[in-house]
């Protein structure tokens, strides 16, 4: 199965496409959606759209894993990324891709086994997984990496592949 | 001009299309996009992104106009809306319709001519200039015809049909 993890954010989207099957990972591809500081919200928004759609195309993932939002202590990036979040879920719910949702103690857990893991762990060992020889750069393609190695993991995606249909065990599957 | 004030939210968003002529206001019409609480988010914000889209290629609107999110007391409740605010705001762009941001003090201040006025005094001053006889329900619709009655009142509605191009002020628009 192919997995898309996905970073939110405004400036700054972070993506990872990896092939999972028979407990080994392939790395297909990551990098970043970038968009500029000084283009109005809804025009960076609305290449964030056309960004992922474009993933979506060119990978055909079976699912898009992403991080849950929770309150951060800056709030107006708190909203800034809950509104491109928003954008990046409808725009998978549009291609009809089945989404799940991680915490991040979720990930950390999935990937490094223990639930407070340092970063600096769960990228080592992310890297690791998936035959990198360099953590990925930059740090937001990594963290989306790591959060498509959690769903590769997690109890959704083998169930999935067994029943072929998503489930909610792990995540928060898009209902068919 | 034709202008379509929206009001953001995930249960719940109210919309309100007026046509603003020679300091005169018709009300095209109101009401509010719901979605399901069962459902999940995506397909919800899915739901949001189509019913936008349907008022917007109904009214053809020259501008939307949509108040700036602050941050809530409510935690979880300040990240759905803000998602769904996402989403409304790429669906404008997508339809290449100008976004206008007002925060709720410009609304009430443009509305009433007081900053700090109450909120039932900008539901009646709302109904009052559209020509409405009673305050519209429910207050989703009510608060974005109050969001579009604020637009039209607004320096960057009037130079806008000025000098027939969106300008910066009173609103943050989105630049063609």
């Amino acid at each position: 199965m192919v997995i898309l993890g996905v970073d939110p954010g405004l400036a700054t989207v972070g993506w990872g496409a990896v092939e999972y099957a028979a407990s080994r990972f392939h790395t297909l591809a990551y990098g970043t959606i970038r968009t500029e500081a000084g283009l109005p919200v809804d025009e960076r928004l609305s290449q964030i759209y056309d960004g992922l759609a474009e993933l979506l195309d060119r990978y055909r993932p079976d699912a898009m894993a992403i991080e849950e939002l929770f309150w951060q202590t800056n709030v107006t990036t708190g909203i800034v990324v809950a509104e491109a979040r928003g954008v990046l879920l409808v725009c998978a719910a549009k291609h009809g891709v089945s989404i799940y949702e991680y915490t991040p103690m979720q990930v950390k857990s999935a990937v490094v086994g223990y639930g407070k893991a340092e970063k600096k762990q769960v990228m080592t060992m992310t890297a690791s997984l998936l035959g990198l020889k360099q953590i990925p750069r930059p740090d937001d393609a990594a963290d989306a990496l790591a959060i498509a190695v959690c769903h590769a993991h997690s109890g959704a995606s083998a169930l999935e592949k067994y029943f072929n249909r998503p489930t909610v065990i792990g995540g928060i599957p898009k209902e068919e």
